[in-house]
């Protein structure tokens, strides 16, 4: 199932597009039965597949689901899966799927984990700093 | 403009699925003013940006901005640009830039440049081969 939040995927898609990357929103239709992630994006030299969740607070749930077609999407097209979480008023951050809390059914991102997930710069900008000592 | 031919650009889509690529088709909405391909699709070793022209016959004509864009998406996102044409009962090729027939105000593919392109599986065949003398 995918995420709601279409105009906050679109922002996340701007946000790439202004740091060099080129993004673009996976519809949901026309790629039924297949596990495809909301957004793709990649600058030729990393590959990111990213699944959004937009909430008004945490926690936020993650279905085992959601967590296991973002890996066999990852793996198949070769790319670092990551979870784009928003919080209203504390903005975007990136989770890696090792941040995850993992619960009974599936997963959680809370305070501590959220804090852990890196911020848009940081998950852009670790490619400039490769670039520079390559 | 979005190329016509929606159910054609989901066969591509379930005939890269079958052969080990994960591919999505890029919606034309809400990537407004981003030079977006109709295709994109990768496995882990090759990445894909694909343009679907759908005919009834040849010639096939192709706009200038078209291809420019198919061009910035690549280089951008790290792909190799194809575009991808169906003709009815000829079924599927694979052109590359180079294969293209420049006209005065864009480009165009006629016969001999159709069956220069790719068959389907040579597309996707070329992987194989590839890893099988690494």
């Amino acid at each position: 199932m995918k995420s709601k939040g279409y105009r906050f995927e679109r922002e996340l898609v701007h946000m790439f597009w202004s740091r060099g990357f080129a993004a673009i929103r996976v519809p949901a239709s026309g790629s039924i039965s297949y596990p495809v992630p909301d957004i793709i994006a990649g600058n030729g030299n990393r590959y990111l597949a990213i699944e959004v969740k937009m909430r008004s607070n945490l926690p936020v749930y993650i279905s085992k689901e959601d967590v296991e077609n973002l890996i066999k999407f990852s793996e198949t097209f070769g790319a670092e899966p990551f979870i784009a979480v928003r919080i209203s008023n504390m903005g975007w951050r990136f989770l890696g799927l090792k941040n995850l809390k993992q619960t009974r059914n599936g997963y959680k991102i809370d305070d501590d984990v959220f804090y852990s997930g890196l911020e848009f710069d940081e998950l852009v900008g670790n490619v400039k700093q490769k670039k520079l000592f390559e």
